[in-house]
């Protein structure tokens, strides 16, 4: 491979310069990912044909000096994948046709392997992996489960995720059925992504910080620590690097560090030098500059940029990228300044500390 | 008075049953709420209009067995009175006529004292003491200056306050100066409240969890600590209890538990075990059940609050509360099943342990 920092950072080695990509960095803030999705038609057409997937997920790589591509996708593959029915809205993000309104709901969904339907992710991983040339490592990635029981539950986004709450709460037998065979669907998923060519997986569970400290325990990280250890017992994933990025937990960090993943990663509210000592040295973080950072100017970029990096420290094991994705409306040009700031700084700090 | 228990417990002495109130106990999910704001024309004028907000701050206290009663007011009246003209938007929240679009616009903020405008505040503090006749404390509050900054900012409510964000690093000498203000505003506006006969006062920095780790400590935390500093060193304010409520910031307790405030508020995300061994027993905590519960069956809500009570221990420092307000939607049954459960089965609990 032509650039595996990213692959080495992850595993706590030392590397030349700190690795950096960014999240959603395949998106609508770039002119030419808007023109694909354009000719794709619709946003689920562009994700579920492979050779569009692959064109938009190496556009941000053409312009940017970006040490890992992520796989071109959607967190909710898996639920439309039980018969929800994926769809989206123009500006107003994704819906299910049906969602899980009751117990009987979800002991309907069925319990046969799903990852036959998601064929089309495989694809996508594989021709990207040979569409890369070993330029940079391919990152593929899931919903965790609790981010995908909210969905479900709500039919789509909301503010609050009320009624999946209520639903955890009040059904919590029936919640865990869902979510254990939501654990089962993303493990599957994530092995034949990995099968199929992806270099490292990452799980997003994005609506972690919305629950209660020992509901966390008991319905997110029980999942997250199931699919960990079952990845990391299968021949075809034991070896594939594993990113948790539990959004939002960050009361939770010394449990997060103990399941067997290999990185977590961290948003914007929490301090890396702290993170670190809290985690003790058992993975890699990834993070975790304030994306609205993205919206102030070059000075303030690169301030900003520095922060981070001098709150990580010089030592092996952190992965740059903010703490969220891409947005829409951010300059394209400050994602540019922001992976040469990374590579720059880092470099420079590691010449003043004499680790160069 | 007749029930000093709020107040034993924010000085960490023995009670013989946790004290509870409700964040936005005086709202719209009352019908006698609803009746009075239909009365008063508008939201703004039902908080201006000493009588009307008497009548709705006692309200809640007639139907549940409450141990507080808070001010009604809103957290913005301080930009009002700098003349930003806050106005309310049926269903949208709040919203100011003029906002802070420049470094020119914070300087052009008048620097005299803003608290003459707010004496309709301090005549519905005096009011609504005279009312309790003693029954239980009145809480005095406001709105934290990072709080205030971004409304100030955004004109209004806004999903991730990316103008306020962007001001606030691209701008942060002129940040700075605004913050102080507003940390003078809100000191003399809580000393205020204290002399017309507020017995425990509050500081809500509701956007608390937006900030990146350097950035709370730079732009929020050295504001509430400002604060914290002022009203302690002022005769009028040293004995009244202080909570500070940095919704979102449990990343920081340590450092905001050594401003000199009597006590933290909590939202649902932090153990209270966690949080009182963090805090190393300097204050007391404040709260912290997910108020999604409220929408669940008494059986859940039952279990819930106990295990937040379990959570909590039964060392003396804790007020239950919830770890955001009541919502409109939310069953007004639900409130007292919650404030009847917390006596009960904190009386069980001293019991039970021999503490009673």
């Amino acid at each position: 491979m032509t650039n595996d920092i990213f692959l080495r950072a992850l595993k706590r080695e030392p590397v030349p310069r700190v690795p950096v990509w960014l999240m959603r960095q395949a998106g609508r803030y770039l002119p030419e990912y808007r023109a694909t999705r354009e000719r794709a038609g619709s946003f689920l057409a562009l994700a579920q044909t492979p050779e569009l997937a692959c064109e938009v997920t190496l556009q941000p790589l053409q312009r940017f000096d970006l040490d890992a591509a992520i796989l071109f996708s959607d967190i909710l593959t898996i639920p439309d994948a039980f018969g929800l029915g994926l769809h989206f809205v123009d500006g107003e993000g994704p819906r299910f046709e049906r969602r899980i309104e009751s117990v009987a709901d979800v002991d309907a969904l069925p319990s046969a392997a799903v990852t036959d339907k998601l064929r089309y992710v495989a694809d996508a991983v594989s021709l990207i992996r040979n569409e890369l040339h070993g330029k940079v490592p391919l990152i593929g990635f899931s919903g965790a489960p609790w981010t995908l029981f909210c969905y479900m539950l709500e039919g789509g986004g909301s503010d609050h995720y009320r009624r999946a709450k209520r639903f955890l709460l009040d059904f919590s037998g029936a919640s865990h059925r869902l979510l254990g065979k939501l654990a089962d669907a993303v493990t599957e998923y994530l092995i034949m992504q990995a099968q199929a060519g992806a270099q490292a997986l990452m799980l997003f569970d994005s609506w972690a910080g919305l629950l209660a400290h020992s509901h966390f325990q008991e319905f997110s990280q029980r999942y997250l620590d199931i699919i960990c250890k079952a990845l990391k017992a299968h021949p075809d994933t034991r070896n594939v690097p594993l990113i948790v990025f539990a959004k939002g937990a960050n009361t939770h960090l010394e449990n997060l560090s103990r399941m067997g993943c290999d990185a977590l990663g961290l948003d914007w509210c929490v301090h890396l030098g702290e993170a670190r000592a809290r985690t003790e040295g058992r993975i890699a973080l990834q993070g975790n500059l304030d994306p609205n950072v993205l919206y102030c100017n070059p000075d303030t970029i690169r301030a900003e940029v520095a922060l981070v990096m001098e709150q990580a420290g010089p030592e092996p094991g952190h992965i740059f990228n903010m703490g969220h994705g891409m947005n829409p409306d951010m300059p394209l040009e400050n994602a540019g300044l922001v992976v040469d700031t990374v590579h720059s700084y880092s470099i420079a700090q590691r010449a003043r500390l004499g680790l160069a």
